[in-house]
This record gives C-alpha cells, sequence and structure tokens, in this order.
C-alpha cells in the first residue's frame, strides 16, 4: 500500500517536474490534470504531444433540449487541449423549428457566428442601440465581446449554424440562469431589476432557483 | 467665406499632422477631437499637454435619483484625457436610504470598489454561483472583468463608495436599460428571456422602450 | 471647381474630426477610409455604425481554381468591419476530388478548422515533429498560431471547412508564392533553401516569379 | 512518521492536480500556496472559492510614521487572491500635517489618486517637464504607467486618499531605499548619481545601507 | 495663392484617406506625420514602404560627451519607422575611461545588454535586493522592465555595448535630469527625497535646473 | 529507499509549495523544473535568485558549421532564465565566406539585426513584395513578426551580427528543416508545395528526412 502511494508520488512528480528542453514556444497544450493560471493551464511536455491533442470529434448534429428546442457542443480548451492559450475555439448549434438560443454574453470572448443551414435572426444589445440582422446560408455576423445577444430561428425549417469565439473557453452566461437560477434572494433580484416578484418565482420554479 | 473655410482647414490640418518627437512613450493624453483606434484616442502633442490633462475636479458629492435613489459620477477619458491608453478609470457612488446599484456588468472592466462611509451589500453572478457580501467602511470588493452584479444600501443611514475600473472608459451595461430602454420587439424579448409580455410591457413603459 | 474640392475637405474634415461622446468601449467599427494603427482602423462614430457592419454575405460556396482544384473565400476586417480590433475573423474552403490548400503559414493567427462535409486531411509542421491527422465531418482542427500547415482532401468527393482565425486580418503566406513569386533572385533562393537552380525556374514560370 | 509525511503529499497533491471542470474562465482567485507565473498565481480550485476571496478589510485609517509623517495601507493580490490577473488593485494614505508620500515609482502601474479629505500636492516628473497639481477633496489625479511622482499634505490638517492601480500587485520603489537602503557601494552611488559622499553616507545612515 | 492651399490640401488629404487594400497585418510602418495612438503611429500605405523603412544606419562609434565620458546612441521608431508597434528597438553605448551611463530607468523596457568590447560592470536595484555583475565581451546582461540601473566601465582601455529593448520607443529616465534638470522647487525635491538643501542647489546647476 | 524517495519529495514539494511574500511583480526569473504556461516558466522564489540568474556568458565567436558556413549562438530564457515572461532575447550569427542563415521565419518573433562587422545582405518576403538591403557595420534591419526571411555574407571577409527578439524564446523555423527534415511523406509536400519527386527526396537525404 505505501509503496503504491509512493510510486503514484514519484509517477505525478516526474510528470509534473521536467527538463526545460521538452518545452518550446511553439505550442503549449493544456496539461489538465495541473491548476490553470490567468494565462491558461501548464503545459504539457512536447514529448507527449500528438495530434490528438490538438483534435476534437464531437461538433455533430446535437439532440434539441428543452425549453429552448435547440442543441448545443462546443469545443474549448477543456476538451480540445491544444487550444491552450490560443485565444480562439468554436461551438455548433442546431435549431429545430422556433429554437432560441436565449438571451445571454460571453465575459471575454467576440462571438463570430456562420450560418450553415436554415435562416436565423440574431442581435445583440448596446445602451444605446439593438442590432438584430436576419441571417441566411452563408452570412456571418459577429458580437463584439461582452455584450447581451441572443439568435432565433426564423425560417421555416430546422437551421444549423458555427461559431468561433475570442476565448479558448468562452464562458456561456444566460441571464434566466444568472437571475433564475441560483439562491440570489428574490428581494434582491426584485430591487435590483425591478421585476415583480410573482414574475421571479416563477421563473425560479422553471430555472432551479431557491430563496 | 473661402478663406475662412481654407483657414478653417489651415488649423485643422496643422493640428493633425505633427512631427514625431512631440510624442514619447511616457504617456498619451487624448485628443478627444480625432476618431478614436481600438487602443484608444490619438495623443496630443506633449508641447500642449499640462497637469490638468491628468486632472479631473467631479468625484464630489451628486444628488440622488430615481428610482434607485443614488448619485453616480465617472472619472472617464471622456472627462480626463490623460488616462488614454492606461486601462484605469474611477467612479463615485453616493447611496440614500435603500439605494441601489441596479443589476448591470462592465464588458471590458473588472471593478474594484472600495466602501468610504455606510453599509453596503455587493454581489455578482456566475453560471454556477452568486458572491455576496456586506460590507462597511474600509471595506474592499472586487467584481471581476464582465460578471453582472449589484450593490445596495443595507445600513440605516447614507453610503458613499469609490470605484476603480480596468479600462479608461468602462461602459455600464444596466440589464434594465438593454432589456427594456429600446425598440428591441417585446415577442422577441418574451422568447429570448421566457419572461411574461406584460411584465416587459411593464418595464418598458418605465425605461422608456418600444416596440 | 474650387467650391468642389472645398466642400469635398469639408465633408472629408468633418467625418474625420468627431465630438468623443459618438465612441463607447462597447465596439470600433473600422472606418476603412482612414490610415491603419498598430491596433488597427480608426472606429466610425456610433451614430452612422448599423447591423449591416457586422454582417457579411460572403462565405457560399466557391468555384474551384487551378493548379490546387480550391475555392476560398474571407471574412476578414476589411469586408466586415465590426471585427476591428477583435482578434477574429473566418474563412471558407471548398475542395473539388484531390483539392489542396498548398503548404502556407499566418504570421499573426492561429487557425481552427471545421470539416463541415466530406474527409480532409490536414497537418502542421515544426522544427521537431509534423503532426497530420484525417478529419470528417464535426471534427475540429487546431493549427497553432504561425506554424506551416496544409490541408487536402483525402475523401471520395466534395469536402468543405470554415476556419475561424485569431486575428480580424491573417494574412495567407503561401510558401510558393513567397519563394516563386516574385522577383528575388534565382541564385538567393538557391543560395538559402538549396533548391536546385531548374526547379526554382520551374515554379517561377508557374507562380508569376522573375529574377 | 512515515504514515504522516505520505498523507501530507496526498493532501498537497491532491490539493495540486485537479480536474479541469473546476475552472472557468469567470475568475481565476490566486491559491498563493503556489509559485507565481509570469501572468499571476495558479488558480484555486472554484468549489473552495467564497466571497471572501473577493473582500478585504483594511483599508481603514493607519497610524502615521516617522520620518514621513504618512500611513499607508494595499489591496493587492497577496491579500486579496481574487484580484490575480486581473490588472487593479488599491491602496490608502493617510497625511499628518506636512505628511509627505516620498519619490518614488511603480515599474507597472498607473496610479489614479482620488482626493478624499484636505489638500494635497501630487506631482510626476518626465525627462522634458514637471507635471505639479494641488488638489482637493472630490480632485483626481492621474500618474502614468513608471514615472517618478510624489505627493504631500499641502493643507492646513489631514488629508485621505486612496489610489487605484492598473496591477494586481504594484510595487512601490522609493527612491531613498533604492539608493541609500542596501548595500550597494558609495562610490558607486556617487559615481553614478554624481550625489556626494557625505550626502550618500548621511541618508544610508537614515535608510538603514551598507556599503 | 488659394490654389496652392488646396492643393497642399488635397495632397494631405489623399495621403491620408487611402483604401483598405493599401494595408495587412504583415507589419505597420510609422506614418510619422501623424498623431501616435497608444498602440503606435498610423502606417504608411504599403504601396510607398520600401526596404529603407526597416533600415538604420547609425549604430556606429559615437563621440564621447562629458560629464559622464560615454556616447550613446538609439535605433527607435522614431528612426527607423519600420519598428513602428513590434515592441523591440536597439541601442549602442561607447564607453571611454572611467565611462559611466548614470543611474536611469526605462518605464516601459525591459533591456537586454551585450558586451561586445571591454570590461563592465552593470546592476540593477529593487526594493529588496541589489544586483551586480562586471562582465566581459560576449556576456548578455537582462535590466528587467522599469527597474533603475546603471552601467560603467570597470576595465583598463574602452568599452563598447549595444542593448535590445522591448518597446520600439524605450524613454531614457536619467535620475539626474528627472531630479535636477527642471524647475521642480528644491523644497519639494527637499521634502521628497531628504537631499540637502545644498546637494540639490549644486547638482540644479550641473544639470540646468531651476526653482 | 523508501526514506529517500520520502525524502525527495518533500524537497520537491517543499520548493514547490512557497509562501506569497517570496515574489513580487518586478521580476519572475523562470523555474526551468517546472511545467511552463503559456505566460512562460513559474518563478522561481526571489530569496534564491542572484546576479548570475539575469547573466548569459555564451555570445562568444561560434565555429562554423556546414552545410551553411555559420555558427549561432542563442540567448534565451532557457539558458538565462531571468528572461522569463519579459519578452525579449538575443543571439550572435559568425558568418564565414559565403555563410548564410538559410530561409527561415519566427512564428512568435520580430528581429532586429545589428552589423558588428563585414557586410551582410538580409531580407524578408510578403505575399506582395520582397524587401532586401545591403548592411554594414553599424546597421541594423528590422524583420516584422512572422516573416519569411534570410542573411548572406556578402562581403569579401568574414562577418558578424547580433540580433535581438521580441521573445524570450523565438523558435527558429528552417524552411529545409520543416520540409526535408522529418517523416512527411514526399507524395504529401509534393502535392502541396508542386516541388518535384526528385528535388524532394535530393533534399530529404541531405536534411535527414524519411517518407
Amino acid at each position: 500500500m505505501k509503496m503504491i502511494l509512493i510510486i503514484l508520488y514519484v509517477v505525478a512528480l516526474l510528470s509534473y517536474t521536467s527538463d526545460a528542453n521538452s518545452y518550446t514556444n511553439d505550442f503549449c497544450v493544456a496539461n489538465l490534470a495541473y491548476s490553470k493560471t490567468p494565462s491558461g493551464y501548464p503545459c504539457k511536455s512536447e514529448t507527449i504531444v500528438t495530434e490528438n491533442d490538438f483534435t476534437f470529434s464531437g461538433l455533430v448534429a446535437q439532440s434539441l433540449k428543452s425549453p429552448f428546442n435547440v442543441g448545443y457542443k462546443a469545443a474549448t480548451v477543456n476538451y480540445l487541449p491544444g487550444l491552450n492559450g490560443l485565444g480562439i475555439s468554436a461551438s455548433r448549434v442546431d435549431f429545430g423549428i422556433n429554437g432560441t438560443v436565449p438571451m445571454h454574453f460571453h465575459p471575454d470572448a467576440t462571438e463570430l457566428t456562420i450560418i450553415v443551414e436554415g435562416v436565423v435572426t440574431a442581435g445583440f444589445i448596446t445602451p444605446t442601440n439593438v442590432y438584430v440582422k436576419t441571417l441566411k446560408a452563408g452570412d456571418v455576423f459577429v458580437i463584439p465581446k461582452g455584450l447581451l445577444h441572443f439568435k432565433f430561428n426564423s425560417g421555416p425549417g430546422k437551421a444549423l449554424t458555427f461559431s468561433g469565439f475570442s476565448s479558448d473557453n468562452p464562458r456561456v452566461h444566460i441571464l434566466d440562469r444568472l437571475l433564475f437560477g441560483n439562491n440570489l434572494e428574490t428581494h434582491t433580484i426584485e430591487k435590483t431589476t425591478l421585476l415583480d416578484e410573482n414574475q421571479i418565482k416563477k421563473l425560479k420554479a422553471q430555472f432551479g432557483g431557491t430563496g
């Protein structure tokens, strides 16, 4: 038992300490087993990096989920460690009829959306204006970093979009989950948004919030 | 008439073109009369920069405004041109009884708040958690870049806070104004937030929205 | 005639000088008529920005061109001014049978490629290794910033890929054009690459080089 | 004994290795127990982050110290781990009568000072100019990154300022300590500053220097 | 007369406005005639860029100047416009016997010094330590960004060094000029450095200061 | 045996965990024994940093190597840990008669070359132009980040250059090694460069490639 623990340590330690010659500046594939830093994950030794660290096989058709009738899949650094520190990632959205990507924002990323199939209406909001556009296959739409935005299927059939993001791990902050999916007190939400108590409680019930 | 126009051009052109020796890398005071770039405003020639370009005299007590019963003043690059490109600015909030800084976010800035007087409750929200803290004079609270947050006076008297921001012009995106203060269609808001139509119309009336 | 010139100046000048309140930090849409800076183009006044500044309608099927039998289209800041300063852009490649994106690199951008249709082999090269992967629809492949890389259609039919780039204007440095498409002396190419003179002259003939 | 060491290792190792799902891009609270990197400290797992990581309770009135008759307290990443990687921090200075913040610079930070009480004269110096301003409550003064600067109480009573910095840990390089508070040889200081030997020795005695 | 002015405008305006196709992301050669921005100068159109924009012919032997008996020449963006926005520049120092580069700092740049000839002692200072090293031909010494430092010829003959800087225009802040070369009041210097009045006046006389 | 392993762990662990007070923002000397991150290596504790961490003694005359008849030595972070995270490094090239630095690029660095002795022709290539210049002692030449470039001795005697780079570890991507020094299939090289099979095989033989 002791020996097993000791061997585990040796292995862990050896994989952590490493000679400097095993790193270049060509890339820094994430070692997801170690603590992240503000610039990203520590790098794997290049001696164990392969083409698979730069490949992700999951941006295929996704099943649609309620209540918004869309499917979503992201290729971020946690699944594609070759993205570490490179400031880019991607996602795919499958839209059913009336499918909607609800109001949300990405605190650290610009989004560039490519319409591959169908008709999609996308928009973003600033304190002074709303920018909304209905898009068809071959169109590209840009949502600048940090702005509140939404998309929905405005065509008669299904739709498909791919997006690129200027972050290797663009967090998705869906407004309903931020407001109604946690234990923030109803009274505090009321005071800071002027939403009615009934409305808050109704959506807390839907998004799993308490308090 | 022609001569006046011509003279205007000469003046404008001369103030625009300039010899390279009039710039160093010590600072770049904003020339607010010219087009901004992604890194900030073009610099004034150092020959016309004075200490007043680095001074702003307005972070004094502000009158309280409804409906949130707070006063707000910001020292950003548009008022303090010496901040240009330096990634920092400041603001002051005066809180009346129950005064509230409503739910909002800054797409490009971390906020660091110093409580100078009174008792203030501040909080921010991520998709996985809510971080709320009640603060007193001498306390500092950090709201990481881009996150949805709020503050309110939770003490018996008035309160005063100063904030620093990691941007020279941190835009304030108040949720109510984004959702209810423009011409975004009620139906679109409903679809992308699941708020009730009545609730949306009620708040559009309050925040000046149409559609 | 004089009046026309004068009016032209006034218009040009007025569109250049502008009041500071016409810029926020929410975005900086490129004013492509003015000189670029290291951080991007000067911004358009927000009063004339519309949703069309964030939209590009050209990532549709492209005709195939010889000698590589691929079609290529990019959505960069010059065509999509809303991308200015945001560090992201996109492109589309249509591959005919045996279609090839020749050996090239992007000096300022990581590329993330999404396979939408067909089978594509992609690879990149470092001084110590070659990373090659055969990819199918739904796969994503990352080519870290600045590395020499290639793609080719390795399936039985046509293929389609979309790519995101971590730059708003990722220049494409195709090796053959750099070496054989200009007036760099044959003797210099020979000396610095050890390629044979005959080989150099043959490819200069094909890519339009002289010298 | 062996078992205790082994258990210590396991605990240390487990707290170090961690699953990638415990990090997002919302923030990176410093784990001060691990080695810093050029971008900041490694992040704590989000599962153990609380609101207290974003709170510091020490910017209260400080006792005055000789010889400069000021009190100083800073809220930097080492005391407020939520600041990690966010490029901002704060400090407070209490000025007694004639209280002075001596000539110093911050190699990695712009400083923005808010006068809360009293009258303070602040100034900074470039190779071509001196910018000095006498400030009152409500005034803000900017000291661009890396420039030599000073402040002193120029009013009849005490004074209070808060400062924001564009760094999460802005080191304070006080000129007297750099020149006279270490073992740099008197002859070297003389040669490189042209200060007189007597002057150097007098100040070395005051600031603890040797040599 | 009017026609001349008008023609001047047309030329100026045409050289300012330009079509977007005349810029790529390969480089941004400084147009030194226009206002700098925080990221550097606006770019020249690539159609008028030549190899001479990337060449500077002045890092040759410099005559020695009193009182420090060194010669100095820098290749910065103002003389080498191809450096614009690239974060690098260079300089040359010729040391006579006992030649000294006086105590100074670069607010925005790390310096890397290569000793080409002779023996040079270099050092830098932090609040906690002094790092001094005597160097010979072939040695390299690093002075991290923003730190106070000095160099002097410690060999029997002359010496020569080249330095690289991590800035395209690293300003040189020589301590004596900052303290004694301007109109900063003697009393203020005394109060903020604790230097004696006599010492200050003596050095003000030498470095051209008043007040 | 067990005790030795245990002691090794303790030592390793203690050197890894550390108190926050052992780091400032003045510098971050690389601890080359730990995993690199996207921003560089973790820092050594300042308590064990010395002037030797900022010194490298190897930029002395190098022996010439075939086939290019040049000698090369670099002062990068792996040999000069004080460079960590500072975005600068240096190298030296000794040129024999006809000595050539073959066609190559640095994916992450601008190069600034100083000619110290002899006559050197340097050039870089963009998709639209070639910039070539013959340089003599005292000349400086800039090669913007990521561009393909070369140098050769074009004088009658030997030559010497020093270069600065805007990266602490600028990888050298020599075209011949990328194309002909690994196991990339001859057929793939042919298809993606249009080089002839015979040419590829000839150079693979010279540069050690297989496949």
